[in-house]
Protein backbone atom coordinates (compact mmCIF):
# COMPACT_ATOMS: atom_id res chain seq x y z
CA UNK A 1 0.00 0.00 0.00
CA UNK A 2 2.84 2.42 0.54
CA UNK A 3 6.17 3.55 -0.83
CA UNK A 4 9.00 5.27 1.67
CA UNK A 5 11.37 6.83 -0.89
CA UNK A 6 15.09 5.79 -0.84
CA UNK A 7 18.09 4.96 -4.00
CA UNK A 8 16.15 1.29 -3.93
CA UNK A 9 12.04 1.64 -2.91
CA UNK A 10 11.30 0.71 1.14
CA UNK A 11 8.09 -0.93 0.42
CA UNK A 12 5.73 -1.05 3.20
CA UNK A 13 2.41 -3.23 2.49
CA UNK A 14 -0.68 -2.17 4.12
CA UNK A 15 -3.76 -4.11 5.28
CA UNK A 16 -5.91 -4.00 8.09
CA UNK A 17 -4.56 -7.26 9.99
CA UNK A 18 -0.85 -6.95 9.75
CA UNK A 19 -0.59 -10.04 10.15
CA UNK A 20 -1.89 -10.80 6.55
CA UNK A 21 0.25 -8.35 5.08
CA UNK A 22 3.17 -9.50 6.27
CA UNK A 23 2.14 -12.80 4.86
CA UNK A 24 2.00 -10.91 1.38
CA UNK A 25 5.64 -9.34 2.09
CA UNK A 26 7.18 -12.95 3.25
CA UNK A 27 5.79 -14.56 -0.10
CA UNK A 28 7.17 -11.79 -2.30
CA UNK A 29 10.75 -11.82 -0.63
CA UNK A 30 10.68 -15.54 -0.93
CA UNK A 31 9.99 -15.18 -4.79
CA UNK A 32 12.49 -12.53 -5.56
CA UNK A 33 15.21 -14.07 -3.26
CA UNK A 34 14.60 -17.26 -5.53
CA UNK A 35 15.44 -14.84 -8.74
CA UNK A 36 18.61 -13.61 -6.96
CA UNK A 37 17.24 -10.03 -6.45
CA UNK A 38 17.35 -8.11 -2.98
CA UNK A 39 14.39 -6.19 -1.54
CA UNK A 40 12.91 -3.87 1.36
CA UNK A 41 9.32 -5.11 2.03
CA UNK A 42 7.63 -4.96 5.15
CA UNK A 43 4.16 -5.62 6.32
CA UNK A 44 2.30 -3.49 8.47
CA UNK A 45 -1.55 -2.17 9.27
CA UNK A 46 -3.07 0.30 6.76
CA UNK A 47 -2.77 3.05 9.70
CA UNK A 48 1.09 1.86 10.45
CA UNK A 49 1.57 1.86 6.43
CA UNK A 50 0.54 5.40 6.40
CA UNK A 51 2.01 6.83 9.34
CA UNK A 52 5.77 5.60 7.70
CA UNK A 53 5.32 6.20 4.20
CA UNK A 54 6.43 9.35 2.12
CA UNK A 55 4.44 7.98 -0.96
CA UNK A 56 0.74 6.17 0.41
CA UNK A 57 -0.54 4.05 -2.94
CA UNK A 58 -4.47 3.65 -2.72
CA UNK A 59 -4.57 -0.01 -4.20
CA UNK A 60 -8.07 -0.82 -2.83
CA UNK A 61 -11.05 -1.56 -4.55
CA UNK A 62 -13.52 1.33 -4.65
CA UNK A 63 -15.89 -0.17 -2.46
CA UNK A 64 -13.53 0.18 0.57
CA UNK A 65 -12.10 3.83 -0.63
CA UNK A 66 -14.13 5.77 1.48
CA UNK A 67 -14.45 3.18 4.71
CA UNK A 68 -10.73 2.72 4.17
CA UNK A 69 -9.65 6.67 4.11
CA UNK A 70 -12.25 7.39 6.65
CA UNK A 71 -10.63 4.84 9.13
CA UNK A 72 -7.10 6.67 9.25
CA UNK A 73 -5.28 9.25 9.65
CA UNK A 74 -2.08 11.52 9.14
CA UNK A 75 -2.24 12.02 5.53
CA UNK A 76 -1.12 15.22 5.95
CA UNK A 77 1.65 16.55 3.69
CA UNK A 78 2.25 13.63 2.19
CA UNK A 79 1.81 12.08 -1.47
CA UNK A 80 -1.42 9.93 -1.73
CA UNK A 81 -1.55 8.04 -5.40
CA UNK A 82 -5.26 6.78 -6.23
CA UNK A 83 -4.99 3.99 -8.87
CA UNK A 84 -8.84 3.56 -7.98
CA UNK A 85 -11.35 2.89 -11.05
CA UNK A 86 -15.12 3.19 -9.39
CA UNK A 87 -16.59 0.60 -11.97
CA UNK A 88 -19.56 -1.78 -12.40
CA UNK A 89 -20.12 -4.97 -14.44
CA UNK A 90 -23.52 -4.57 -16.03
CA UNK A 91 -23.67 -7.13 -19.31
CA UNK A 92 -20.34 -4.77 -19.71
CA UNK A 93 -17.86 -2.76 -17.57
CA UNK A 94 -19.24 1.19 -16.80
CA UNK A 95 -17.73 3.94 -15.90
CA UNK A 96 -19.74 4.81 -12.33
CA UNK A 97 -18.16 8.07 -10.69
CA UNK A 98 -18.62 9.14 -7.72
CA UNK A 99 -21.07 12.56 -7.47
CA UNK A 100 -17.35 14.24 -6.97
CA UNK A 101 -16.87 12.83 -10.47
CA UNK A 102 -13.50 10.39 -10.02
CA UNK A 103 -12.24 8.14 -7.11
CA UNK A 104 -9.28 10.60 -7.17
CA UNK A 105 -11.55 13.66 -6.54
CA UNK A 106 -13.28 11.81 -3.72
CA UNK A 107 -10.42 10.97 -2.16
CA UNK A 108 -9.50 14.84 -1.65
CA UNK A 109 -12.89 15.28 -0.51
CA UNK A 110 -12.11 12.67 2.13
CA UNK A 111 -7.95 13.48 2.86
CA UNK A 112 -6.43 16.40 4.66
CA UNK A 113 -6.16 19.59 2.09
CA UNK A 114 -2.52 19.30 2.55
CA UNK A 115 -2.42 15.80 0.72
CA UNK A 116 -1.20 16.24 -2.22
CA UNK A 117 -3.19 13.58 -4.55
CA UNK A 118 -2.52 12.19 -7.80
CA UNK A 119 -3.94 9.49 -10.08
CA UNK A 120 -1.64 6.78 -11.25
CA UNK A 121 -1.75 3.23 -12.20
CA UNK A 122 -5.02 3.20 -13.16
CA UNK A 123 -4.68 0.64 -16.15
CA UNK A 124 -2.01 -1.85 -15.12
CA UNK A 125 -3.75 -4.61 -14.74
CA UNK A 126 -3.11 -6.70 -11.55
CA UNK A 127 -1.76 -9.53 -13.44
CA UNK A 128 0.85 -7.58 -14.37
CA UNK A 129 1.60 -6.34 -11.82
CA UNK A 130 2.44 -10.50 -10.84
CA UNK A 131 3.90 -11.16 -14.09
CA UNK A 132 7.91 -10.55 -13.06
CA UNK A 133 9.16 -12.38 -16.41
CA UNK A 134 7.17 -9.94 -18.61
CA UNK A 135 8.37 -6.30 -19.41
CA UNK A 136 5.06 -3.68 -18.82
CA UNK A 137 5.26 -1.33 -22.12
CA UNK A 138 2.55 0.64 -21.40
CA UNK A 139 1.60 4.31 -20.76
CA UNK A 140 0.47 5.84 -17.39
CA UNK A 141 -1.28 8.90 -17.28
CA UNK A 142 -0.93 10.66 -14.31
CA UNK A 143 -3.53 14.01 -12.96
CA UNK A 144 -2.69 15.92 -9.83
CA UNK A 145 -2.68 19.60 -9.11
CA UNK A 146 0.45 19.70 -7.29
CA UNK A 147 3.25 19.86 -9.63
CA UNK A 148 6.48 18.41 -7.54
CA UNK A 149 4.01 15.51 -6.08
CA UNK A 150 3.25 14.49 -9.92
CA UNK A 151 6.70 14.40 -11.13
CA UNK A 152 7.58 12.73 -8.15
CA UNK A 153 4.85 9.99 -8.75
CA UNK A 154 6.02 10.02 -12.87
CA UNK A 155 9.80 9.40 -12.17
CA UNK A 156 8.19 6.30 -9.99
CA UNK A 157 6.12 5.35 -12.67
CA UNK A 158 9.60 5.56 -15.54
CA UNK A 159 11.51 3.23 -12.64
CA UNK A 160 9.21 0.37 -13.50
CA UNK A 161 9.78 -1.88 -16.05
CA UNK A 162 9.12 0.17 -19.21
CA UNK A 163 6.11 2.01 -17.84
CA UNK A 164 6.05 5.28 -19.61
CA UNK A 165 4.41 8.52 -17.24
CA UNK A 166 2.60 10.83 -19.22
CA UNK A 167 0.94 14.33 -17.46
CA UNK A 168 -2.58 13.95 -17.98
CA UNK A 169 -3.56 17.32 -16.41
CA UNK A 170 -4.48 18.15 -13.35
CA UNK A 171 -7.21 16.14 -10.73
CA UNK A 172 -10.35 17.02 -12.32
CA UNK A 173 -9.32 15.58 -15.51
CA UNK A 174 -9.02 12.21 -13.52
CA UNK A 175 -12.26 11.28 -14.32
CA UNK A 176 -10.94 10.30 -18.00
CA UNK A 177 -8.08 8.19 -16.69
CA UNK A 178 -10.03 6.47 -14.64
CA UNK A 179 -13.22 5.19 -17.32
CA UNK A 180 -10.31 4.06 -19.39
CA UNK A 181 -9.97 0.91 -17.14
CA UNK A 182 -13.40 -0.10 -17.92
CA UNK A 183 -12.81 0.69 -21.16
CA UNK A 184 -9.99 -1.67 -21.26
CA UNK A 185 -11.89 -4.32 -19.78
CA UNK A 186 -14.09 -4.36 -22.39
CA UNK A 187 -11.77 -4.60 -24.97
CA UNK A 188 -10.64 -7.41 -23.74
CA UNK A 189 -13.72 -9.10 -22.89
CA UNK A 190 -15.26 -8.79 -26.33
CA UNK A 191 -11.75 -9.27 -28.43
CA UNK A 192 -10.73 -12.49 -26.51
CA UNK A 193 -7.67 -11.01 -25.13
CA UNK A 194 -5.93 -10.64 -21.43
CA UNK A 195 -4.70 -7.67 -18.99
CA UNK A 196 -5.13 -5.38 -21.67
CA UNK A 197 -3.14 -1.81 -21.57
CA UNK A 198 -2.35 1.30 -23.07
CA UNK A 199 -0.16 3.09 -24.91
CA UNK A 200 -0.04 6.82 -26.33
CA UNK A 201 1.45 7.63 -29.64
CA UNK B 1 -20.02 12.42 -44.33
CA UNK B 2 -21.00 8.95 -45.82
CA UNK B 3 -19.23 5.82 -47.50
CA UNK B 4 -20.89 3.80 -50.39
CA UNK B 5 -19.75 -0.16 -49.85
CA UNK B 6 -17.76 -1.19 -53.26
CA UNK B 7 -14.84 -3.00 -53.92
CA UNK B 8 -12.99 0.61 -53.88
CA UNK B 9 -15.46 2.73 -51.31
CA UNK B 10 -17.29 5.18 -53.10
CA UNK B 11 -17.10 8.17 -51.07
CA UNK B 12 -20.24 11.11 -50.76
CA UNK B 13 -19.63 14.44 -48.93
CA UNK B 14 -22.23 15.95 -47.62
CA UNK B 15 -22.41 19.47 -47.00
CA UNK B 16 -25.19 22.01 -46.26
CA UNK B 17 -24.03 23.30 -49.06
CA UNK B 18 -23.36 21.11 -52.07
CA UNK B 19 -20.66 23.56 -53.51
CA UNK B 20 -18.64 23.73 -50.40
CA UNK B 21 -19.22 19.54 -49.74
CA UNK B 22 -18.10 19.59 -54.23
CA UNK B 23 -14.59 22.04 -53.87
CA UNK B 24 -13.55 19.75 -50.57
CA UNK B 25 -13.90 16.73 -53.35
CA UNK B 26 -12.40 18.49 -56.06
CA UNK B 27 -9.02 19.39 -53.86
CA UNK B 28 -9.27 15.74 -52.74
CA UNK B 29 -9.39 14.12 -56.10
CA UNK B 30 -6.67 16.50 -57.17
CA UNK B 31 -4.33 15.67 -54.55
CA UNK B 32 -4.48 11.91 -54.91
CA UNK B 33 -4.49 11.93 -58.74
CA UNK B 34 -0.98 14.05 -58.04
CA UNK B 35 0.04 11.13 -56.32
CA UNK B 36 -1.48 8.68 -58.72
CA UNK B 37 -4.62 7.23 -56.98
CA UNK B 38 -8.05 6.99 -58.64
CA UNK B 39 -11.21 7.36 -56.29
CA UNK B 40 -14.89 8.13 -55.84
CA UNK B 41 -15.40 11.44 -54.57
CA UNK B 42 -18.91 13.41 -54.85
CA UNK B 43 -19.39 16.16 -52.95
CA UNK B 44 -23.52 16.70 -52.49
CA UNK B 45 -25.85 17.95 -49.95
CA UNK B 46 -26.38 16.55 -46.63
CA UNK B 47 -29.56 15.07 -47.28
CA UNK B 48 -28.38 13.86 -50.41
CA UNK B 49 -25.72 12.25 -48.96
CA UNK B 50 -28.05 10.29 -46.58
CA UNK B 51 -30.28 9.02 -49.55
CA UNK B 52 -27.09 7.52 -51.66
CA UNK B 53 -25.21 6.09 -48.91
CA UNK B 54 -25.04 2.52 -47.61
CA UNK B 55 -23.18 3.91 -44.58
CA UNK B 56 -23.45 7.53 -43.15
CA UNK B 57 -20.30 9.06 -41.02
CA UNK B 58 -21.61 11.69 -39.16
CA UNK B 59 -18.34 13.76 -38.82
CA UNK B 60 -19.82 16.45 -37.44
CA UNK B 61 -18.87 18.51 -33.96
CA UNK B 62 -20.72 17.35 -31.03
CA UNK B 63 -22.57 21.20 -31.09
CA UNK B 64 -24.21 20.30 -34.47
CA UNK B 65 -25.11 16.65 -34.16
CA UNK B 66 -28.67 17.17 -33.15
CA UNK B 67 -29.90 20.15 -34.55
CA UNK B 68 -27.87 18.37 -38.23
CA UNK B 69 -29.73 15.49 -37.32
CA UNK B 70 -33.05 16.89 -36.47
CA UNK B 71 -32.81 18.52 -40.23
CA UNK B 72 -32.53 15.31 -42.04
CA UNK B 73 -34.45 12.19 -43.23
CA UNK B 74 -34.24 8.81 -44.67
CA UNK B 75 -31.71 6.74 -42.12
CA UNK B 76 -34.64 4.05 -41.87
CA UNK B 77 -32.04 0.95 -42.18
CA UNK B 78 -28.91 2.44 -42.52
CA UNK B 79 -25.63 2.05 -41.08
CA UNK B 80 -24.74 5.17 -39.15
CA UNK B 81 -20.96 5.96 -37.67
CA UNK B 82 -20.58 8.69 -34.92
CA UNK B 83 -16.83 9.50 -34.35
CA UNK B 84 -18.10 12.76 -32.42
CA UNK B 85 -16.82 13.80 -28.67
CA UNK B 86 -18.95 15.79 -26.71
CA UNK B 87 -16.10 17.59 -24.63
CA UNK B 88 -15.27 21.08 -23.81
CA UNK B 89 -11.97 23.01 -23.38
CA UNK B 90 -11.89 24.58 -19.76
CA UNK B 91 -7.91 25.17 -18.73
CA UNK B 92 -8.14 21.52 -19.78
CA UNK B 93 -10.85 18.93 -22.12
CA UNK B 94 -12.80 17.46 -20.41
CA UNK B 95 -15.97 14.86 -21.72
CA UNK B 96 -19.43 16.65 -21.43
CA UNK B 97 -21.68 14.14 -22.39
CA UNK B 98 -25.32 14.88 -22.85
CA UNK B 99 -28.08 13.48 -20.97
CA UNK B 100 -28.28 10.07 -23.03
CA UNK B 101 -24.73 9.29 -22.04
CA UNK B 102 -22.62 9.62 -25.05
CA UNK B 103 -23.03 11.79 -28.59
CA UNK B 104 -23.69 7.83 -29.95
CA UNK B 105 -26.53 7.14 -27.62
CA UNK B 106 -27.98 11.01 -28.22
CA UNK B 107 -27.99 10.25 -32.26
CA UNK B 108 -30.00 6.61 -31.13
CA UNK B 109 -32.58 8.78 -29.46
CA UNK B 110 -32.70 11.00 -32.41
CA UNK B 111 -32.85 8.89 -35.99
CA UNK B 112 -34.87 5.82 -36.36
CA UNK B 113 -34.95 2.97 -34.44
CA UNK B 114 -34.08 0.80 -37.67
CA UNK B 115 -30.94 2.61 -37.95
CA UNK B 116 -27.93 0.70 -37.14
CA UNK B 117 -25.46 3.17 -34.72
CA UNK B 118 -22.24 2.30 -34.59
CA UNK B 119 -19.42 4.70 -32.80
CA UNK B 120 -15.93 4.49 -34.38
CA UNK B 121 -12.81 6.76 -35.37
CA UNK B 122 -13.40 8.86 -32.27
CA UNK B 123 -9.59 9.32 -31.42
CA UNK B 124 -8.06 9.92 -35.29
CA UNK B 125 -7.04 13.18 -34.94
CA UNK B 126 -8.09 15.47 -38.21
CA UNK B 127 -4.49 16.20 -39.18
CA UNK B 128 -3.93 12.19 -39.14
CA UNK B 129 -6.78 11.81 -41.73
CA UNK B 130 -4.63 15.19 -43.85
CA UNK B 131 -1.18 13.38 -43.41
CA UNK B 132 -1.94 11.18 -46.21
CA UNK B 133 2.13 10.43 -46.34
CA UNK B 134 1.82 8.69 -42.51
CA UNK B 135 0.94 5.18 -41.55
CA UNK B 136 -2.13 5.07 -39.40
CA UNK B 137 -0.90 2.40 -36.12
CA UNK B 138 -3.41 3.48 -33.97
CA UNK B 139 -6.51 1.14 -32.31
CA UNK B 140 -9.92 1.88 -33.11
CA UNK B 141 -12.46 0.72 -30.33
CA UNK B 142 -15.90 0.20 -32.44
CA UNK B 143 -19.30 0.25 -30.31
CA UNK B 144 -22.75 -0.81 -31.66
CA UNK B 145 -25.57 -3.22 -30.78
CA UNK B 146 -26.12 -4.53 -34.23
CA UNK B 147 -23.34 -7.57 -34.77
CA UNK B 148 -23.73 -7.21 -38.65
CA UNK B 149 -23.33 -3.53 -38.26
CA UNK B 150 -20.45 -3.77 -36.07
CA UNK B 151 -19.08 -6.15 -38.12
CA UNK B 152 -18.98 -3.89 -41.58
CA UNK B 153 -17.69 -0.69 -39.75
CA UNK B 154 -14.61 -3.28 -38.40
CA UNK B 155 -14.03 -4.25 -41.85
CA UNK B 156 -14.08 -0.67 -43.18
CA UNK B 157 -11.83 0.26 -40.10
CA UNK B 158 -9.74 -2.38 -41.00
CA UNK B 159 -9.11 -1.59 -44.65
CA UNK B 160 -7.68 2.18 -43.64
CA UNK B 161 -4.06 2.47 -43.65
CA UNK B 162 -2.76 0.18 -39.95
CA UNK B 163 -6.38 0.93 -37.84
CA UNK B 164 -6.85 -2.07 -36.30
CA UNK B 165 -10.48 -2.52 -34.99
CA UNK B 166 -11.48 -3.23 -31.44
CA UNK B 167 -14.86 -4.47 -30.48
CA UNK B 168 -15.79 -2.18 -27.56
CA UNK B 169 -19.57 -3.51 -26.66
CA UNK B 170 -22.17 -2.34 -26.98
CA UNK B 171 -23.77 1.35 -27.86
CA UNK B 172 -24.25 1.56 -23.87
CA UNK B 173 -20.11 1.48 -23.64
CA UNK B 174 -19.71 4.48 -26.17
CA UNK B 175 -19.27 7.00 -23.58
CA UNK B 176 -15.52 5.13 -22.60
CA UNK B 177 -14.61 5.66 -26.16
CA UNK B 178 -16.24 9.03 -26.74
CA UNK B 179 -13.94 10.42 -23.14
CA UNK B 180 -10.73 8.79 -24.81
CA UNK B 181 -10.46 11.81 -27.15
CA UNK B 182 -10.37 14.80 -24.54
CA UNK B 183 -7.97 12.56 -22.37
CA UNK B 184 -5.90 12.41 -25.52
CA UNK B 185 -5.42 16.51 -26.25
CA UNK B 186 -5.15 16.57 -22.45
CA UNK B 187 -2.03 13.76 -23.04
CA UNK B 188 -1.13 16.12 -26.18
CA UNK B 189 -1.37 19.49 -23.97
CA UNK B 190 0.45 18.56 -21.23
CA UNK B 191 3.38 16.76 -22.45
CA UNK B 192 3.94 18.75 -25.87
CA UNK B 193 3.05 15.96 -27.97
CA UNK B 194 0.80 16.33 -31.11
CA UNK B 195 -2.15 14.20 -32.46
CA UNK B 196 -2.08 11.67 -29.92
CA UNK B 197 -3.45 8.57 -30.64
CA UNK B 198 -3.94 5.36 -28.36
CA UNK B 199 -3.00 1.42 -29.41
CA UNK B 200 -4.66 -1.15 -26.75
CA UNK B 201 -2.18 -4.07 -26.50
Amino acid sequence: MALRMSPVFDVIVGSREADKAEATCRLGRETLKGRGKDCSLTGVTNQDAVDKADIVILAIPFKHLASTLEGLHGFEGKIVVSPVNPMEKRDHFTFVPPPEGSAALMARRLLPSSARICSAFNTIAANKWKALDEELAYSVPVCGDDADAKRQVMEIVNKISRLQAFDAGPLAASSMVEALTPLLLNIARYNRMRDVGIQFR
